[in-house]
């Protein structure tokens, strides 16, 4: 994908949110209440509804399918030592991964990635789990969401990092084992002025413009025999580095970057992206419950870039003999 | 798409699954027991999880992050008269409508289609809503996952399938208003030999081997401006024809048809898969709860085939004056 198609599609996702970006923006209470107006509809935990009672009076009880089982989707929440993620059993990638680094966290170093292996994730059914053999040969690293080196405070918590639910396919030169790896250089770097850090990272499948006939479509690669992974066409991070005071500000950061190879000279910034975007790309919500007035714009703090740093200099330096795929 | 495409499809579902389906069908209990077995998560709640308390001992804590909110994914279950529905806030489509019908149920005639408008559904918060307008001009029709007929026992029931949370995007000549058509008037049929019929329908979006360099890849529309609605590969109907005994028997039968036009000559049986097939596809689970000695082959106790009646003559016996779409 060019870095054209990349701009294209991050300014739609810019465009598409500028107003409504706004109106998000300062009004999240409204947000919710909105949320929880439904119709007919409770907010009702499956729980309630696997009772297989009508919960509405009727001729039928479309709610009683779930004495043959709750169809999900279940989302395979994982808590780990250095990691929590959630996971699309769909397209056996995860949906976000979240960490937490600060100064301290990054000082120890008491794990060391060689002895660290890639694992299927034996926590997801085996029909939705992504397979050790579906990356195989096909042509993607096996790519952390939640890197490795962030965890290095403990060997299980880098281990943990290595659970196929912390992974997506990714291109390897000019990606992985490039450009991703020095924006993950840069997220590691911001504890440097926070103490401390969260980065959620995970996957996007973005459409484009098809310039034959002007429709949007998404496309992406499915990976394994049979088909099992999806490879996305993009990644995000959001960022939240903080202040350390109870209550305090959190500096708010988006990224948006294609699961391509990416020029070294590419600035930063050029993928910043709001928050909403994010959002409405993924479906998800990152800052329902943080209050406007705490909220602080990353790259008007410091300098959002990258220092590149050649990925087998890097190996030598981290004492990491084990290619990163 | 060609039907062959399709039948490749099909058969590669079905080939994906064909052992692992014959182990799935005979373990039920052991694959629950796996789901359960998470080394070092557990299926907590998001709201243990919201708390932002450290669940494990670390210098890091991942899960502080939701104290901003927990990110999702959120599937906005609705529970109506006529339908409980699980949206997917990310293609901004649903992820399953289940529905019950009975012969009394669908012999009462208490609503008609012309008092019924298209709505969208606010419970679901703007920005992940699938909107009116995405569907304008947008070359596809509204097509109802739970069909207004099946809900004709009340006329509130029969409006709340019209909100977007119960449509997709779908081709309307040769599918939505023919085959697919003919289609829901065999489930509805099926309350001649059944008493109780659950059926759930939802989308998929399916790969198909690229001939160009033999990789399979998933491509699929987005309509709305900007792109926000995305429009399925496929869909699937799972149907539970209930003997009507407490803990009787229950006879399964799972399709998948192509979003595309279908000759009426295609007979339906070339569209049955088995329901592991629609399971892998979608990420979702049917039958968890439902014992192995309670399973029925539909097709095998009934003829699977659609009868076609014209959409035109349909309306006018139905007395349906509005368009579908």
């Amino acid at each position: 994908m060019s870095k054209k198609t990349t701009l294209a599609i991050v300014a739609v996702l810019s465009a598409a949110s500028g107003a409504a970006a706004a109106a998000a923006l300062y009004s999240s209470s409204e947000r919710t209440r909105i949320s929880r107006a439904k119709p007919v509809s409770s907010p009702a935990s499956p729980d309630i509804l696997r009772t297989g009672k009508a919960l509405l009076t009727g001729p039928v009880d479309p709610a009683g399918l779930f004495q043959y089982g709750f169809p999900g989707p279940v989302n395979d929440l994982a808590t780990r030592h250095s990691l929590v993620s959630s996971f699309d059993r769909r397209l056996r990638n995860p949906v976000w991964v979240a960490e937490h680094i600060t100064p301290e966290s990054l000082a120890l170093k008491n794990a060391d990635r060689k002895y660290s292996s890639f694992m299927e994730d034996e926590a997801v059914p085996p029909k939705f789990r992504a397979k050790l053999t579906d990356y195989f040969r096909s042509g993607y690293d096996r790519g952390h969401q939640v890197p490795a080196a962030d965890a290095r405070f403990s060997q299980e918590a880098m281990d943990e990092t290595f659970y196929l639910t912390n992974m997506c396919p990714q291109v390897g030169n000019g990606f992985n084992r490039d450009y991703w790896s020095h924006f993950e250089d840069f997220c590691r770097r911001l504890t440097q002025t926070y103490p401390s850090v969260r980065i959620v990272t995970g996957p996007l499948y973005l459409p484009r413009r098809d310039p034959t006939d002007g429709k949007w479509r998404v496309s992406y690669e499915v990976v394994g025999n049979p088909p099992n992974v999806a490879v996305p066409t993009h990644f995000y991070k959001v960022i939240f580095a903080e202040d350390g005071k109870t209550g305090g500000n959190v500096s708010l950061g988006a990224f948006v970057l294609p699961n391509a190879s990416i020029h070294n000279d590419k600035p930063l910034t050029d993928f910043e992206v709001p928050i909403e975007a994010v959002e409405r790309a993924s479906g998800l919500e990152f800052t329902e419950k943080l209050p406007l007035e705490r909220r602080k714009r990353l790259c008007a703090e410091v300098n959002c870039s990258i220092i590149v740093r050649q990925f087998e200099d890097r190996q030598k330096v981290k004492g990491l003999p084990s290619p990163r795929r």
